[in-house]
Order: structure tokens, then C-alpha cells, then sequence
């Protein structure tokens, strides 16, 4: 986050409307944890190429909880870095997948993406004397409620949409056709969306963001595949990226951004990616009763709990803020 | 609360066992948020009018809290507010309606009740460092894990009894009669009572702590009608209370009491208050698998959500203690 | 914990490799909260006597949790007093009872008792602010998250073990038979070991650490039976320790570790043993749609909430640590 530390002058980007857009663009990053506008732009690219829909709802969704983020006068800091908008683009494709093309969903985008500011606000204050931060929590709440939600109201629900993949049981033999969709499936996932090129165009994005950021995306992605194998996930749910794009969040989070750039602190990401993938599975158990969805609860949950060890680990080294 | 602050000298109501007897009382009125003396007493009235089993239940409980408060030598001026009886009031209410009228449900009801001292003062010490209050939230934990656990006891379980009204599917038209049976329903439902005239002595009693409360209790009412109709729930539970009694909640807990009195504020309590009715269905939807209940979740998690929220969103004002 | 403090020089216990293994026969005795050598000593003595596995497993998981502990540099007092090694001997424990005895479970106890000590951090860091402490959440935590997910993965899941006792329905009489079993198994079910001469063998342990200890965990133990046959539970669940275990733990918790020895503070105790007994159905019935593990859940809930409510009553207080 670096970067946005250079704009301290008001230069064009810090002019209204200008830098309404360039807070929005930079929370299409921040899902990744980046607050660089061209990884925005890449990412933003490789969602409309992944299907108007989502495309759609993840530049409403950005937008709409960014606007909400200066209607509460929450920090400008905090909005101009895009902080305010990452949940709001996952709250966006979550619900357009979930619920389907209709008015009523453009409503709950709104209600939600709003939401999504209030809740950034409400975990900054309840995690706040841990030195935690809301990673992607509000949109899972959000989302996760809606969804849960929804099958109870007539004028929302449509009938459920062709079931998201989620982890069951099935074969396990792994082809190398297999590695490399799991591969960029794994960065794609992240947004909700199963492909290949997809997960390219945001791998690219995030190389936008430097070395180390791409170097831990990657490694995290393969970390999650190495594990799901190893414990013997189905070799289909792999592939579609279903069982690593939490490694790839934790890759991000733990390897790039959150931990100073040291041996162990490698060595802790590689453990952290690889515990998420674990994790997915007892996840999806935990929701299937009330047909939950497992979002990215894995990646949050693995990074707040490693995280909150740091301070009682010296082997260990938070990065210097 | 500030009608509390004029009780500063000791006259005859802190006396004992009057004072005993008061802070109970208005320990009815504060599962409204409300601590005023006259308040309490339509609302006791309102109970004892819906029948006699919830009306006895409903004052041992608040009886049984505030001496166990005594017993443990909980800060008095707490005490005297009423704020250690209310939990204990639902409590009662709850564990009659749930375990029916054997000797095992009285024995269970002295538990439960000095239990929602103890947890009031667990979630006083854990929610101190945010700045929340444990509103109704020792009530649901207690009436929770006892009737999650009940079934599996054969000297305290007879059979499950008339199942609770929670949300389903049905029809979704709606009439006049439907409009004003929910109107109050509300009000009542927050004491897990289906009566429009125990809502509308309920309201008397709200109006009597001021027009304020009265006209966030209504509003509240009305943006939970407002909302579940526009989400499409059905009719049938609309009108019986059950998509509503959180809303109302809300509206006097962040329209009347723990905010300040701003427009901006306001329009945030209207939104939490249609915010609770869509959180209704989520949670009656995550209970059902192993028959929860979904008690006044709803309202606690919406409020607490967004109170936290409030110190980083300068457009609100939180209520100057 | 005050028999450590008389370690304060470096005798031969605090030289390596003898200062490993003896922090690591504390950690066995921690899981009953006592920190002495004699009483580590016998219960490892009663875990290996009910039988090779689950005495290896409980080996192994206290010698790698405490190993991960020196790697990540963990304080050495906190070490040295077997903190870091109670939660890898459940961990181990519950793992070859849940998964078999398979390479890919001991893979999977070495993972699990790292992760064990990361959580005893993690939840140092999240709960010092209330004063509370860890407790066996850390091997709730992970052994619940490893038997839920293990299902999905084929090469760590060979087919259901024998089910675990947990509270069903069924016969409440109760014979003296019935009584002793029992008393003895809720001291061996805290390990998941159902056997009156394990619990034999565990309580002399517990009567190395002193009087209050061994009076705490048998009063708990009996708080346990009284409770659960009040409440009505099956007597086969009651005489196979199933609902009084967490009924030991508490008692000990509270009864000798935690607060101090007062009459109040006493009578506390056991309300909490007693309390613990009925939460242990709620829990279970909680679980079961999604095959979770009760575990010490009811003993860590019911701690950390009675001792979250200290501060706030004033005739209850804290051990002077």
C-alpha cells in the first residue's frame, strides 16, 4: 500500500470526480489486497471478461459502497486507497450470481454495498485493539446473510441458480491439464468466477503490483493445489480452483503485504496457504446444513488467526505499517 | 435513562424491599430500553392480559435477575435502572412458552434467570472495550442453549409444544386488517406474545416515556412492514408480528436512545430497522437445522453492528451518555 | 501454577533436552490445569494403561506442540510450564480416535499440533484484554476443524470410526454401579477415554497437586452426575462419563486454579459444573447436523463466561495470579 503514500500532494487524481473513480478503481484491487490502479485496471478488465454480469456488478458494487464510504464522511485516506470498495465489488458478483438478473437484485446491491461500508466500519472499531484488520469479512457477512436470507421472500427469489461448485467427493487422479487450469482457476476464484484466462489477466494485474505480490499469488496457488492433492480433494474441484483461491488471498496477505519479508515469515504464509485449503473443506461441512456459502471465510479466518499469534511468536515480524 | 438520574436522593423508593420491587419493575420496561416506572407497568399489565402463564413467568423472571443481582452485589445504581431484570423477564416468558407449565420449567426458570445475571455481567466486561451493551442478548443465550438442550433431558422435556411462529413461505397479499394486527403484533412479538391489543397497551406504556420513544417504536413498526412486504414475505407471519418485533426494537434503540436526535441519525435507525426484518429470515434460515430459536438475534446483532460502526462514520452521532 | 515458580534456578530440569521433556510432562498435566511434574506423570501413566495409541498420540502431540513452541520462540516461562503442550496431547488424542490409525494421521497430528500452538497465541492475543485465558480452545479449535473437513478428502479419510458416545435418549435409572462408573469416567473423559481405572489412576494424579485440586475435580465430578441425572439424561451416557467431563474441568477451573478459595467463589464453582453439564447437551444438539465434535466446548464456554461476569461481581473474586 505503498504506493498511495506518493500522492500526498492534490494532484488531478485527488479532484472530484476524478478521484471518486480512482478510489472506486483502486477497490477493485484492494480484493487482492493492492492498492495500484493498473492492477485495478487489469482486474476490472478480467472480470468484464469474464461476463458482462459480473463485470457489471462489480463496477456497481465498488462504486455504489465507495459513494456510501463519502456520504458517511468515513476517512478520506482510507477511501481514496480503495479500502472502502473491495467489499462492495464481491457483494456485487456474489449476489448477481446468486440471485440472478432481476430489478430486485439491483435493490439488494444497493442495501448491500451499503451495508458493506457501515460493516468496514463496524470491524475496523471491533478489531482494532488487536491490530487487525477487516480483510474481506464484511462482504462474506453481507453477502452470506442475503443469501441465507433470500429463499424466504417471494419478491427476491427466483429459484435457486445453477449450484455454485463446492467441495464434495470424486476422482483424484491429476493431469497437468489439470495443474495449470487449477493454477489461474485459483486467481480467478477469488472473484467468484472459473477461468483460466480470467485468473491470467489478474495474475498480470497483480504483477502490476511487483515482484514479491505475484511471487506470493503464485506460490499460494500452488501451495493450495500441493495440499488439496496431497489430502486428496477431488481432482475436478482443483482444477475449477474451488480448493485454492484462499491460498492465493493468504499467499497475498501473510507473504506480500501484512508480514515483514523474511525467512519464516515465508515459511508461515506457505504453512497459512496451505491450512486455508484444509480449512475450505470443514467450511463447506459447517454451511451445508443451512446452505451457507463458504466465500472467502477460509482466507479470513486462517489470516486472523495467524495474524493475532504474530505478537507472541518472535520468530515472527509483522511489517512495519 | 435520564428519568433515573432524577432519583438521585434517597426517597422512599430506594428503600427496601420497595426499592426491590421498583428496580423490577422497570426492569420490564428496559427490555424496551425504557426505564420509567410507568412504562414498565402497562407493559406488566399487557403480559399478565395475554394470560396468566406468560404474565407469572414474565414477573418471576424479572424478580428472580434483579435479587440474584442483589446477591452478587452488582453495582446498585444498575441495578435500580431495572437493567439487571429484563433479561430475566423474556427469560421467564420464553421457557414457559418453549417447556410448558411442569415443576421442572420453575426449577429451570431460577437457573436461567440468576444465569442472565451472570452473562449481563460477562458481556458488561467483554463489549466494555467497544462501547456496546449487552441489550437482550444474555436472554437469548440463556432461552437458547436451554431450549437447544432440553429434548435430550427427559425429567425437563414433555414433547415440543405448539410450534413457534417463525418465518416461512405463504402468500403475499395483503389487506388493511393485515396492515394494522401487524402494526401492533410488533410491539407484542417482542415479548414473544401475538396480540394486537398487548402491542397496543405495550405502545401506552412506551408513550408514557415519551413521544420520542413512541415515535421510533412506530416507525420501527412500520419500516418492519414496509420492508418485509417489499421483500415479499408472507402475509400471514407479517401480521402475526413475527417479520417486526426487531424492528421495533431497533427504531427505539438507535432511533430514541443510543443515538443522538439527528436527521442523518435517524434515517440510519429506519435503516437498521428494515435491516433487522431482512436479518430475520437469515437467522430463522441458520437455526432451523437444529431447531434454534431466533429470539431478538436479529436486533442485538443489527445494533451492535451498527453501533460500532458510529466512531468511524462522522456523519453519526452516538447519544452523549 | 506456583509449584513452577520454585524452578526460579537453573537446575538440571532446566538444561536441554531435560527441560523439553520436562515441560512437555507438565503440558500433560495442563490439560487438567496443574502444572506438576507427579501429576503429569500419572496421567500419562493412565493414557498409555487405556491403551498404545491413544498413549502414543497424546505423547506425540505434547512433545510436538512444545517443540513448535521452542522453534517459534514462544516465551520460556510459558513453555517451561507446559502451557504450550496441553492442547497437542487432546489434539492427538482426538485424531487417532477420529481418523484411525493411518500414515496420513500422524502427518496430520504434526500439522495440527503446530497449528495448536499458533492458536494458543492467537487466542492469548485476542482474550488478554479480558483477563481470560486459552484454555483447551486451541484443540477444540483444531480437532473440530480436522474430523469436519477430513470427510472430503480421500486420502486422509478411511471411513467413519466407531461413533463416539454422545447424549441421546434413553433408560434414566440409575444404580450404584451406574454412580461409581461414573465418577471415575468424567475424570477420563476429559482425555476421551471412557475407564473407571484410567479415572483411578488420573485422580491420584490430581491428588499429587494438592487437596483443593483433587476435592475441586471430585465435588466437579459429582456436581456432573447429580445434574445430569436431575435434568433426566440416558444413565449409560451418565455412568460413561459423557455428560459430567467438562463438569470435572470446571470444577477444577474454577474450584482450585482460577479464583480464590472462598465460600461464594465455592458455591460459584459448582454452579458452574452443573451449569456445564446442561450446556454439554446444547452443544451436542448444536453439532449434530454438521458431525461436530462436542469436545471441552461446555467446560471452556462455561469458564470463560463465568469468569468474563467476575469483575462485575463484586462476591466473586479472582485468584491473585
Amino acid at each position: 500500500m505503498t504506493r498511495a503514500a506518493e500522492t500526498g500532494g492534490r494532484g488531478p487524481l485527488e479532484r472530484e470526480p476524478l478521484a471518486y473513480l480512482t478510489a472506486s478503481l483502486r477497490g477493485v484491487g484492494q480484493v487482492d489486497l493492492q492498492p495500484q490502479l493498473l492492477t485495478g485496471a487489469f482486474i476490472l478488465a478480467g472480470l468484464w471478461a469474464a461476463g458482462w454480469k459480473v463485470g457489471l456488478f462489480a463496477t456497481l458494487g465498488t462504486l455504489i459502497s465507495t459513494a456510501a464510504a463519502y456520504a458517511f464522511g468515513v476517512d478520506r485516506g482510507s477511501v481514496a486507497l480503495g479500502l472502502q470498495g473491495y467489499s462492495g465489488c464481491l457483494t456485487g458478483i456474489a449476489l448477481i450470481g446468486s440471485l440472478g438478473n432481476h430489478p430486485a437484485t439491483y435493490v439488494l446491491t444497493v442495501v448491500g454495498c451499503v451495508l458493506c461500508t457501515v460493516l468496514t466500519a463496524a470491524l475496523t472499531t471491533l478489531l482494532k485493539p488487536y491490530g487487525l484488520t477487516a480483510l474481506t469479512a464484511p462482504f462474506c457477512i453481507v453477502s452470506g446473510v442475503m443469501v441465507l436470507g433470500a429463499p424466504s421472500f417471494d419478491r427476491i427469489w427466483h429459484g435457486a441458480p445453477a449450484p455454485v461448485a463446492e467441495p464434495t467427493s470424486g476422482d483424484t487422479g491429476i493431469t497437468f491439464s489439470d495443474l495449470w487450469h487449477a493454477f489461474f482457476g485459483n486467481v480467478s476464484q477469488v472473484f467468484l468466477v472459473d477461468s483460466w484466462y480470467v485468473g491470467l489477466i489478474m495474475l498480470v494485474g497483480l504483477a502490476c503490483a511487483g515482484v514479491r505480490v505475484v511471487l506470493a499469488a503464485a506460490l499460494g496457488s500452488v501451495a493450495g493445489i500441493v495440499s488439496a492433492w496431497a489430502l486428496g480433494a477431488p481432482t475436478a474441484q482443483i482444477s475449477s480452483g474451488i480448493y485454492g483461491y484462499n491460498a492465493v488471498l493468504v499467499g497475498i496477505a501473510l507473504g506480500a503485504v501484512l508480514l515483514a519479508n523474511t525467512p519464516w515469515n515465508a515459511g508461515y504464509a506457505l504453512f497459512g496457504a496451505a491450512l486455508s485449503t484444509g480449512l475450505t473443506a470443514a467450511i463447506t461441512s459447517f454451511f451445508k446444513p443451512f446452505d451457507g456459502h463458504t466465500f472467502t471465510w477460509p482466507f479470513i479466518l486462517t489470516t486472523w488467526g495467524l495474524l493475532a499469534a504474530v505478537p507472541q511468536l518472535p520468530r515472527l515480524r509483522a511489517a512495519t505499517a
